[in-house]
């Protein structure tokens, strides 16, 4: 099993600075999580993440499970030989793609039964199996299979799927025989506040060595995410890391931080690069705009990523309008720079306790509006 | 202008070893270019065709035209600073693109009206115009406009085209400025020996610091395709450079080196790669078939490129299959490096005067087939 640390926490928020021992490698939290969904970070060299700090990905168990299959990753060595990577891969349980992108969801309590987005194959993925398959892939950290359902159902549709995400989380656990990789539970209840303070509980009670908040980052507002954010970290035991699945922006990262998050994940620097979106300090830039035709600056003067360090706008915005992959590679590159640099930035600010100043330079900077109080006041959060 | 030097000759056929030495790099020959189509060699970096050896690229004038425009490269500081490529760059003059892209082009005299394959916008380019074009990329070897018809077309067409091809090299030549930049002269003629030799000694006249055989690779037999070879070859001055434009498959390399080509340009490693096709020393290999579905083999195990030392055949296939940019990129570098060893590997031969015996291993490997006197003698031609 991993071992977690808490080594700083702040003085005036929830963050936190600590360090995850997983048996392939170390990560320093908060940290974010590219994903690498079908085994590569898409775009990306596994020496390209390495030169760039990331030293954790997220797999998707439900692309894997159905191509290649776990058994082929498992055959080849596991997945971090398989896809030449030897720091960390968490993986999720598989539930959140059978529900979103699978052509048929049946669930009971016994699992869910679905047919593969690729090829209509039926299947029965039980919570026993997602742990099977998860170990089969050799993940470093799996999840549990939980029951996700809109956050806007209703209070009883909410109890049943959190009741059932208790029961199927007690099920992996029994069904967990690798403990030197890690198995999470994760929290749901939607929008309800006493929903993910009752699951938080009854998680730590059957006692895992990490916690993931789910079910959020699906539509809700901002304030609501971070309002559930709050609720379930309050909620979870202080020893364990904390992950936030599937946030997010550079904005929810330095507020969920706040909050007492360790861990993130996301698909939007590696995907919003592919759609020509750069992430800077100073906020959003679009590489296909008119304007930058002709410009010869770097994309972010400031960044000292590849890109930056290397072409022009103008150039980039011709690969991106010639439909090169270069386009692709380049901003994906940067925006994973640019997201490793924040995290880093970060758990700097954390561990010298000045953290809420940063927090309140952060959105000055990236939006053009600051905090009142400097401590999330504009959400409706504690201070 | 460049400077050219033969270094060595083979004793058995007319293969030598050359330098080129242009304004920006030094190009050992015979040397293969892969194309830039676009400003980008399609998924690579720049310093990932470095590292891969490659010496000069080729850059599709048409293309960098129409997009990003000429002017625009000019304005960024030319296209090697545009591109970051601070090593060869060779432009063709853009009438193969016009001739088979456009969606109109109409021939006179005075130069081609042809309508972008992109947008519809008409132009007219002139000869003048081509080399004013070439001459803001910044190229450092520009190639003329020429008249290129089909090769099977009647003796008189391609006799107005060759006396064309001619008119318009000279027009070239006397507006071509910067001589620090090369500008060659292309021999067209189509399938027609007499037309071939008429044009080279013509254009050797004219006087150019280098040659191309073009409107070969255009869907001619191979046996056309090396007997043009041969006769232009022979008709041209043999201490210039030769460059065969669009060449093309390994055995094609192999052979036309033998015939006294100095350079090649295709793109068919690249193009070949994001289809899944890798090339080895014992044929292609295509990555999809489900036999390597299982394969923990690298892909060639006799190959040192990074895909070869890092990652298996299963792998390869996993992203191929998932349609993984990865894919593109990984088969990319494969192929290229192919490339680059056998052209390293055919100047080894030429310099130690065994290139008859690399030829016949060679073949044997390749194709399972040998050349029985060892010179291409089953393509019909001189030993």
């Amino acid at each position: 099993m991993s071992h977690f640390s808490v080594l700083t926490s702040c003085s005036q928020s929830r963050a936190r600075l600590g360090r995850l021992v997983t048996r392939s490698f170390t990560i320093d939290t908060p940290q974010f999580m590219p994903v690498g969904t079908c085994g590569a970070v898409k775009a990306m060299a596994p020496h390209e993440l390495e030169a760039l700090g990331v030293t954790m990905i997220l797999a998707n168990t439900y692309h894997l499970f159905l191509r290649p299959g776990h058994l082929l990753v498992r055959q080849m060595g596991g997945l971090h030989r398989f896809m030449g990577w030897n720091r960390g891969i968490l993986t999720d349980s598989g539930g959140f793609q059978i529900f979103s992108l699978s052509d048929f969801a049946k669930i009971s309590d016994e699992g869910v039964d679905f047919a593969s987005h690729l090829d209509g194959t039926r299947f029965r993925f039980r919570p026993e199996d997602a742990v099977e398959v998860q170990e089969a892939l050799g993940s470093d950290v799996m999840m549990v299979l939980d029951h996700l359902i809109p956050s806007t159902s209703k209070p009883d549709e909410l109890k049943i799927a959190v009741d059932r995400t208790l029961n199927w989380a007690q099920r992996c656990k029994d069904a967990w025989t690798d403990r030197s990789a890690d198995l999470w539970g994760i929290v749901q209840g939607g929008l309800s506040a006493d929903l993910r303070i009752v699951c938080a509980k009854a998680l730590t009670e059957i006692d895992f060595p990490g916690y993931a908040i789910g079910g959020l980052a699906v539509g809700e507002s901002t304030q609501d995410l971070y309002a559930m954010t709050d609720v379930s970290v309050a909620a979870l035991p202080s020893d364990r890391p904390r992950y936030l699945m599937g946030v997010g922006l550079p904005e929810n990262l330095v507020e969920c931080v706040a909050r007492g998050v360790d861990l993130f994940d996301c698909v939007i620097p590696t995907r919003n690069a592919r759609n020509g979106m750069l992430f800077t300090r100073s906020g959003k830039f679009i590489i296909k705009q008119a304007r930058y035709r002709d410009d010869p600056r770097p994309p972010d003067p400031e960044c000292e990523c590849f890109l930056c360090r290397t072409f022009s706008r103008a150039y980039l915005r011709h690969l991106y309008m010639s439909g090169e992959i270069l386009a692709a590679r380049l901003a994906t590159i940067h925006n994973l720079h640019f997201f490793m640099r924040l995290m880093s930035d970060i758990r700097d600010a954390i561990a010298q306790d000045r953290y809420d100043a940063f927090r309140k330079a952060f959105h000055v900077r990236y939006s053009g509006s600051v905090a009142e109080d400097g401590c999330g006041s504009e959400y409706g959060l504690e201070a």
